[in-house]
């Protein structure tokens, strides 16, 4: 994959050494978002951060990785604030904004949206999530955050065991991590969900294809004794017909530290694609976790900015002038990431 | 006309060597716009830039445009967020944003609203748009686009015939071309739309009494036959008795490329001020223009960023210092405008 | 008070030497401010300004504040964009946001809030306002007002005699500022108000047992008759049965020229925590006050840019720097603060 002007719209575009190149640039910015160093490559650069549904999460962390670089942000967020209301074509759109800016981020609840966008659009384009479709940063940074955590082991991608729990259908995280799984050797995957809310068929094909071993649980404790990570994601409450039996499912596939501590094995990672919902009754991810070294899930959220500086800095071509164009950090750094 | 320090809120303030200081200004920041180099030049200056009006389009032309001349942004997007609905007057709110910024572009519903806003600021204003009444920047991006495309063919824009085409009554757009066209020599004119929505009277006689030529019509195909560029405006459905009588006027005054291969000359160009509405029965500007190398609406944005960053350079007097300012792009430029 | 790294999040934090620090600072940003050097000592630091509530005029103040030293500014303004909405908790959006910024601040409106976020965040926060609990850098420029009003008449803030007037029950912005007011000497306060609206009696204490000599009245005429400030405040409909009966108080505490001219002592300054209702029926400080030059309350919001960059500069520790990362302004100065 050449990624110098490239629209950045699929996981599938990625090859297993498109992904390394990514991580390893990832790396190399680590002194920049831990403000050990600042870059002012992207001195006059803009980008054209283009949020057509809510996000604050993904919508700042793309704006502050631009930041990070030395790079300028315009920025939308919301629908009702668009021209699209008054039946202007994503094309028209993407014509005129890509005469704004240097590189767009956009998201959009239509999938395919972002890439009929990009499809016109003048200027490289990030998709920062196309409704049920594609999250591909997302899926970039979970799986660069399992090479992290299986580094400090010691360990690689490769060989890797991951219990997959909880709506694995409708979760658009799993299913793009399952493919980028796909790309490496030796993978054991244990999907653990509801019988209503399995993964799709065609991505357990293409993972055993490709030489994962998969296996199916709807158990709980049966699929997080022997993994190296467990990914976590919300049972959502409007996938069954009440309220009760949402709240039956989810109290079987919440984690909490005495789950954790009877069934997992020391050392395994939990990892889970935020928010994550901290009610009471929430049955999600408990936070008596929170005090667990191994609850990475913040982690995750520090390594997006990693990999989205690594993704606009592959794309607008200034890898290698990142550290030619730094300078001290002149304030207080209190991150402790 | 003095820039330095002025407000920009009436298309009537500019006489013909106004409007041509700022299309020599807007020619002059292509370089920067087209990525070619970038400046510096308002580094650390502050726009305000405050729309009380959902905008996307006009909104983030103005900051990229500003970001584009090494300047910060600051941004309101929405009458919601804002302390206007608490009955603070646009006096008030005047005197407190002006501290915080060193222009201040605005959008608000209400016509006059950023004239009353202009008077109690402490900085320059640019009117972004006042309801019905002004759009100044829209008017001299169209003019400033007549005039390249005339430039291409070896023309001036003298002696232009025109026709504008649609809603001539509401459109504040046509509105504020028809009044920078007086300004100019041997322009014909000819206003193609509905019966119901003629231009107003005190426009046509404005035009006439400017020595400008000015032809009525209401069919579409004796309008568009001789002239060098064709206008086409939306005709709304709300200024209709019923939806059926607004689709019989849109389908009159439609455009799409058999009806320009029938009654345009050859390179005729093809304006709009955008949004366009692409769906199916907006007829409207067919999307099969969109291959025809005389639709300009994709250059009249992209044009817009130049004539607002003239307008900034010339209200903050730093006309002569830009290239001073100047440095290499440092990024790979995707950019073809 | 060390201000390297710390949240500001109550006035309770601050002593008389910590104000006057701030105040300190304060007086040396205004060269900045008021467009006479540029300073670029935070170039490459990131602001997250996370306003979880509408506010155009905080909101814009902390991030042109930031923009003046150089910084960066990423946003978010209103609720619904959040992922508070899908029950994450204020901590896990505080670890994570706090990985995207160099220094946080927040708005939100349920009263605690902001603590909260600060104690999972590894940036420092500031209070931006949680509801009816604090609003701490409004106290400060309030105080830093009657500083730099007072030090024009040569007098000093010990010995001030100040009167509250209107809603002193639910107004934080006198609740904070009564405080502040407690650190210094020889303070008379006079508390004006409908007997509904009475300052919470907590207040008066911590006044009167500070040394503050409080005296209570309900009658306009009665309080700011023997005073150097009137510090005015609104009185909002929904604290009363009725709008007839809100109105009946309104009408007996609202200040015009002729009632300023009746009761007051020439010179007495005239404060007022905006937004104004300047609507006919709002009786509450009317605009005929304008040409007035003892109306403080513009200069009030420009001394909040000057508070909140001497905050940025005490926290992230780079006073010392400002003026050493100076350069010329080199663009048309209107503003005259």
């Amino acid at each position: 994959m050449n990624f110098t002007g490239a629209h950045i719209l699929s996981i599938n575009q990625f090859q297993r050494q498109d992904v390394e190149r990514v991580f390893a640039v990832a790396d190399a910015m680590q002194p920049y978002a831990l403000r050990k160093k600042v870059t002012r490559v992207l001195e006059g650069a803009i980008l054209g951060n283009m949020f057509f549904e809510a996000s604050t999460r993904t919508r700042v962390s793309f704006g502050s990785a631009f930041n990070l670089l030395g790079g300028e942000v315009r920025e939308t967020a919301g629908f009702e604030s668009s021209a699209l209301v008054k039946g202007e074509s994503l094309q028209d759109t993407a014509r005129v904004l890509s005469g704004f800016s240097d590189v767009i981020c956009m998201r959009h609840p239509q999938p395919g949206s972002v890439a009929d966008f990009a499809s016109a659009s003048r200027v490289p384009v990030m998709n920062g999530g196309d409704g049920a479709n594609e999250h591909p940063t997302q899926a970039l940074l979970d799986l660069y955050t399992i090479r992290k955590e299986m580094a400090d082991k010691g360990r690689d991608i490769d060989g890797l065991r991951v219990a997959m729990i909880g709506d694995l259908r409708y979760g658009r995280t799993v299913h793009s991590l399952s493919k980028l799984l796909s790309l490496y050797k030796n993978i054991q995957v244990v999907l653990v969900s509801p019988i209503e809310l399995t993964l799709p068929e065609d991505i357990v094909e293409h993972m055993r294809s490709a030489g994962v071993k998969v296996t199916i649980s709807h158990e709980l404790a049966d699929g997080i004794g022997d993994v190296d990570i467990v990914y976590s994601t919300r049972i959502q409450e409007e996938r069954f017909a009440s309220k009760e039996e949402a709240d039956l499912y989810r109290g079987k596939f919440r984690l909490n530290q005495a789950i954790y501590t009877e069934f997992c094995q020391p050392n395994t990672v939990i990892m889970h694609p935020l928010p994550r919902d901290s009610r009471a009754d929430a049955n999600e991810l408990d936070v008596d976790l929170d005090t667990n070294p191994n609850l990475a899930i913040f982690r995750q959220t520090d390594n997006g900015v990693l990999v989205r500086m690594a993704l606009f800095a592959l794309v607008l071509d200034v890898v290698d002038l990142v550290d030619q164009y730094s300078q001290d950090v002149r304030w207080y750094n209190s991150r402790q990431i």
